[in-house]
């Protein structure tokens, strides 16, 4: 039906350069921008870009709050560049947690792979909180910029990844944000209602000052 | 150069609806979408529905801040539906405060058109806490989804007005998230690191219960 | 520091309803809109609808790809209607497969965790195949609407979950959609070079007629 | 290498609806919404939705601006909601102009395809023209919401597809925008600059009062 | 309930740096991308970044609209940059006036804080004007891409601030897209209709050549 | 009404510097973005960095498939760059096909300028047909990221011209992306069902190896 011929790839008329519409691994190298850092060479890509092998052991634990979160955001992960998505690995040990925080960035997405774990978040002006004890396999959606929790709730460690819909959605804690900074405590106190010893004794814990 | 006759507007081959690409304002009997509200008839629209007068004066003065947060979002405001911008109006008493919240959904941008205000916000995963205290005419520029207050610096009352990108961009105030609902103590603690007194004691005061 | 009074919260001059920015739970009795379905009135909605726990078991296997592919998209999981995220289980027997495939609404985010995935992508112009090897806790991403792949790569049942950057990514199994419809053959054939013997031979497989 | 069976589609263990990101064909008899007016269901939907003949032919010629512009715009097309694409048909006689005008809510890219046609848009704040003569076979592209005009520029009927990437773009002619409506002549007069006896002119041509 | 450490912030097991989705303030002395201008380095940003006090005074008022327009976009303000945000302050003396104009990418949101402003804008196709006459502390939107004016209602200066939802809006004047430039008169005329004596004489107010 | 002098053009208490959010030529010598090429300084742009020349007349026909694409893309057409806009000419000979095809990253509208074409889409999960024949004149919408094709339906040479809404929408020809690399031809088969004898073939038609 067609001549079988070893034909030269000249079905435009002037070549396309690999679309960087495809892909666009990040160039850390480089400044970012609000849509991203620069891109790499296409030439210069190859398949492990696209792969990040970092979430197949747990991160470091975390003996004040014994969890770990593992990310593969952009900084992390380059290949995930301009693809508005990325992931986390959490490890929750027994009795540990993700305290309350939010993504401004983002919307979250959690499957649990392992154990059991509490999950919630906090709805804006009304301040309802939706809140379920995941299993193995189940999904909770957390939506973008809102107050959310993850809690083990059984006696093993649990274990869950997180998706996002943004390369690098960004990690608001709050217990940090407040008291782990130089947030002066009189500015703190009269923002958030907090007594001075309740302030004083969070910053010492999470070493803040001021 | 042209014949002086009153042509009927035939420009077009077929006539085109008044593009609801120029507006969409809101149908608030209707459902709400992702996108926004379904549109009103355009030929039911008229100025008016552009206006909000709403902000003229101050809103009620909430004892326990001494602050007034007085929306022209988009179910007050149905003309902003889908066009991405919102307002409010901020009256701060001396004494007062707006304390620490994020909006889900939008930047803000602040205008001070009276007295002085302590403005700031706080980055996420740095936690770098951001402020200056802002005089008449002075803006300033909250990033999406961050912690951030405002504060009277003054001894007289403090006015402002604060646009966001977007016509409903939420409001999550940190405290009441906390202390205003039901979200049981026991869970809050664990994910804030907060006492139980303090728990406790906010929970008092917000109204909140559990 | 404030008045103890347990004080209706009046914070805003008036009220504002739940903000629907939130979330937006699908209405799938309602037609869908390019931005996804109307909302759920947020009064109806509990902490339930931002769970979904049908992929806490693999799918149904089908024999001819021994793979289960088990999908919580809008449709099955109303909750991610506007919120920009979705995902789902593979299952993939040994000697089992994910068929050459497109989504043409979102960029693919694969965790596996269990087994061994071969996993790749093909792109655009230059036509450059990536592909690795996966094992558990390995991530790949698969940018938007790109020709891509899984196969079992080793002797056990593969699992994996993969996120999506939409609610409704959409599926294009380029095998299906050229044998398993009523693409008429000689049309089929003209654009896609194959010889008549194996598309009516996959015409059967797949159940296409035409 | 697989069993020659008639197997139903099965590959996914629950069946995925028709996704609607494919596409949306618009149901025009619904109100619309920010992103594009709802759905027809995907079942009733057949390919004369995806395609439109009304521009083989030229529109009916306005002989002011002895031009017609022929569009296929949503509410023409309803298969463009949602698709962010839409085309307009122009045929400009000899002498004859498209007037200075805008878009507001897209690009536009023209191709000519009989005849000459000079074609420009000015920029914001520098306000500098940036014009050509185009023949058949040029492409022009037009910013979004810049004043952009053309015009014969030859002795016969030019022709020319101009595309848009919004399903409805609008087109804001200034000349009509300023004289084809009832705009207070005093208050048009004060913002444009313009002669009481210039206005009064045009309105008088174009139908306009006030 | 923890011990009382001082513990490095160690939460994460890989650190995260400053999410520069928190913001990207402008290097003004790079290029300019699509989305914006790359990000300054988040470590040499301070507070004083995201403060504007360009607009505690009016601007210079230009005698021939008897008015200033005081911009704080990217370019004066690059704390603004990807955050899709900016202001304007507006100073109108008595019988001044801000002549007709686009902002091809934004909407716009203007407060009034002193004095009375008439203003409005024209929709596209039907060509309808939608004004009200404003007065302190009152709200008027203007659809992105549409002509609006405004104009001094009253015997003292009126001031306003207008927000837009782009940091770099763009600013169109008609009368200055027409007659400050050196858009040849014949061209000007024929696709505007207007008449040689009004575009020579306004070319000469404004500066025009051609 | 005002004084006749030659005023700067002092509107702006501060000039705007013309403003990037007009336009954005690509410095195709810069590295690309998420979100397009850095700009060119827009003093040194002029008229035909926004016009095309180039598809005047038809690329060079690939005998293999008796058609040529010559495409005006981002690298071919540094002025569409950040304008979410590009087109394509196609000459289809008779007897000549565009092979089936994605592109990921676009909408196509295509215009029938000459003869007649065979134009459809498939729809993803459901694999609906889309197709019908088109004249001259016609019009046809091809969803983003879906498989569609078009052939010669008539005895002479039919023209086309395509858009996207994308400055680079990818280009993804089925045939090519399996046939034309070094997809090894085992993975191959196991991900599309093809027999050994087909890939092999092909392959030596289309240069792939593996």
């Amino acid at each position: 039906m067609y001549p079988l011929l070893l034909l030269p790839l000249l079905l435009l008329s002037s070549p396309i350069e690999a679309s960087v519409n495809d892909f666009c691994v990040a160039d850390l190298s480089s400044s970012d921008t609000p849509s991203g850092y620069p891109c790499l060479n296409p030439s210069n890509v190859t398949a492990s870009d696209f792969v990040f092998t970092g979430l197949a052991k747990p991160g470091t634990i975390n003996p004040l709050i014994k969890a770990a979160v593992n990310p593969a955001f952009v900084t992390q992960f380059p290949g995930v560049n301009g693809q508005g998505i990325s992931v986390i690995r959490l490890d929750i040990l027994a009795g540990g947690v993700v305290p309350l925080h939010t993504h401004p960035g983002a919307t979250e997405l959690l499957v649990v792979t392992q154990g059991c774990i509490t999950a919630g978040f906090i709805s804006s002006s009304a301040n309802t909180v939706y809140y379920e004890t995941l299993g193995k396999g189940d999904v909770m959606v957390f939506p973008q910029g809102l107050l959310h929790f993850q809690i083990n709730a059984g006696g093993v460690t649990a274990v869950g990844f997180a998706t996002f819909n943004s390369p690098n959605p960004g990690l608001q804690l709050t217990a940090f944000a407040l008291f782990a900074n130089s947030f002066p405590s009189a500015l703190l106190e009269k923002t958030t209602f907090l007594d001075d010893a309740q302030v004083q004794k969070l910053k010492g814990v999470l070493g803040g000052t001021g």
